[in-house]
């Protein structure tokens, strides 16, 4: 019988045995990311279960029915540093609460598999690529790039994945799991503030919003600031501050659309001086991928009369895109229909944050995500936290879901 | 016989001594600023002056005359790493050659002395405290401020200054140098654009513009980038950005006023959060102390409606603040006829750099400075240029302004 209180349980275990007074520390490929899983399968013993790790690092317990195809329930164990309790973690322990129920009712043999995957490196707290094992098992994982990145210690991705066991030459290996992959569902906390302003515990994820990511810089003409009068003056900030307003008006444009500035630097960034030189960064995001790119030649287009106005100039560096990831239509149905039971009511909304569902989307594999409610939509801090109440819903709403995913790939 | 070119051969002599591939290397307190004095020594030599060194370390050059009572001629030896090669070493160099005239004049005794004063570490590039030897004279300078001072090498003001002979406990015996002071004429490079944008060579100095240095801290709330809808976000860029915007109204309201935000610093300042704290600079100057008051109070009232807008707060902290120096209105007069008589043309303009004037005027003594065009209006740089025709025509109408001013003083 599904046990949701068990696995509210189960995650205040993990935390303390994981985090501290700062929160969750459970940064991947470190020791107490590996204490983490070690915990998580000391969970399993008892079940007939199989479990192994792909070439990416990725976890999966295996329980297998009567099809080989199987439903794949995951998440992720690892945290950012001072991370909360609930993200990623939620999703895995959720997960292990449907499978006990599945093992329960079907005595050990459901009629279709039931797979675990505790996802490598969600966070890429350490060496800034995030979706590590998520992207290896949908095969949009690119060596080259990752090869040379270090942590902050200098310590080379590549060998903190040895040190556990992993070799990145070997990933591409960890595509095999996809073989009998039928769908994919994961549970995860908002991170938004939106489900708390509707009072609503939980939603559909609609899919996770592409992202148009760039840094942008405005080169003027740096000088004094005492002798320097206001009318002759180049001054890149003035253009910059320009962009930092008009991107709201730009994300204003379409529906649930976000424009963000997040870095401002000012060269030489000194009191006396007028700024010769501003960098900037711009995250735009969409679930359209029509509407993404038309922020981005907005933004552009605005950057560059901006810089006009001020006699600077802009040049634009893309940092990283990606295209927005839609999730399946007949499993947002589902989705829904197993909220409203379980809540009686339901909202659709696109996901900000990336999130391993995006890979596994990525790969062909029919997906679906459901967002439980957000305290203060606070994440990525000690202080991120969901009530219990939702937290049980959420579980009792993932098992309604996998019960109606299951029939509908039988009925397929 | 006044000699302007060998004023300019003086200059490149000197550059070619102190200077490198990337400038000026006079940096106050060190061996190659003690090089440039030793150097300026020998070019006394044969002349029946007096020197010696106050307390603060200014080092002072007199030539007597039949009246104790001092015309005062000052600059400063002293630049900022990779400086240029006319700031503040111009002014003591046309000086010495302006002494020189008298000395040939009144076969070494003028009927006033004639003093020139190379003040000690006029741009603290080194521990960040400008105007130090003409504070000591003034009687404006705080030991208690300026003992805890250290460079990027943790090596304490006081103790750079032993080497050199000073000690920071009995600056203020160079308040002893106010004396016999009558009058105090400084010619310096313009620093700014407005008199090579008005095709003049030089310009009077109406009075240094008195600062209003503030830190303004904007408090919003650190949000996710991809998962805060726009309407509920409380960005404290957003609020910076309108200011960046506002002081450039402000400033327009007022003819010579000028306000700058040379430095912004965005928390915490990634890629993917909105901006939870915004700190910036704000830098505003005007010669009207009253201007000046308005113009702060403009500001902060704008920067409250703004953090209000945004939903964000803000904190103002001042980091230092100057009151405007009005120069002596006989002696403007004076400068501006000595200038018609060099170049038919004048123009008055106020200073946004302060000098060591501003010092010598607050110390109350008759103050007054001449500005001489600086190419493309940079300074504290290498490429730092003024044409060698306004070189000697700047030396030629300090000359005549000192003439003036004796004439004046005389009449007293």
């Amino acid at each position: 019988m599904l046990d949701p209180k068990r696995t509210i349980a189960e995650l205040k275990e993990l935390r303390a045995l994981t985090g501290d007074e700062n929160g969750s520390q459970r940064v991947a490929w470190t020791d107490t990311w590996l204490a983490a899983r070690q915990w998580f399968a000391s969970k399993l013993e008892g079940l007939p279960v199989k479990r192994h790790r792909d070439a990416a690092g990725n976890g999966w317990v295996t329980l297998p029915g009567e099809s080989e195809r199987a439903l794949l329930l995951g998440g992720h164990l690892d945290s950012v540093p001072n991370g909360g309790w609930l993200d990623g973690c939620l999703d895995l322990l959720a997960g292990l609460e449907v499978l006990r129920r599945f093992n329960d009712e079907f005595n050990g043999k459901p009629p279709f598999t039931v797979c675990l995957v505790d996802w490598a490196d969600e966070e890429g707290a350490r060496f800034g690529r995030s979706l590590l094992g998520s992207s290896a098992f949908a095969g949009t994982h690119s060596i080259d790039a990752d090869r040379g990145r270090t942590d902050k210690d200098g310590i080379r991705l590549e060998d903190a994945l040895r040190r556990c066991g992993v070799e990145i030459d070997r990933f591409a290996e960890a595509e095999q799991g996809q073989l009998n992959a039928a769908a994919y569902l994961e549970l995860h906390i908002e991170q938004g503030p939106v489900l708390e302003r509707l009072d609503l515990p939980l939603g559909v994820v609609l899919g996770t919003k592409g992202v148009e990511r760039h840094a942008i810089t405005f080169h003027g003409q740096e000088a004094h600031s005492g002798s320097t009068p206001m009318n002759v003056r180049k001054d890149a900030l003035a253009a910059a501050a320009k962009l930092a307003l008009e991107i709201r008006t730009i994300a204003g444009r379409h529906a649930d659309a976000v424009c963000t500035m997040g870095s401002v630097k000012t060269f030489p960034g000194i009191v006396t001086a007028v700024v010769g030189r501003c960098e900037v960064t711009l995250d735009q995001r969409d679930l359209d991928a029509g509407v993404l790119a038309s922020m981005y030649a907005e933004a552009q287009f605005a950057s560059e009369a901006f810089a006009l106005d001020e006699r600077c100039t802009v040049e634009w560096s893309r940092i990283w895109s990606i295209e927005p990831v839609p999730f399946h239509p007949k499993l947002i149905e589902l989705c829904e229909a197993a909220i409203q039971e379980t809540a009686d009511r339901s909202h659709k909304l696109p996901s900000g944050p990336l999130h391993d569902a995006a890979e596994v989307s990525r790969a062909g594999i029919p997906t679906v995500m459901m967002f439980v409610q957000s305290l203060g939509g606070i994440s990525h801090n000690k202080i991120e936290d969901t009530s219990e109440e939702h937290l049980e819903m959420a579980v009792t709403a993932l098992d309604r879901l996998a019960t109606k995913t299951v029939a509908w790939l039988q009925s397929q």
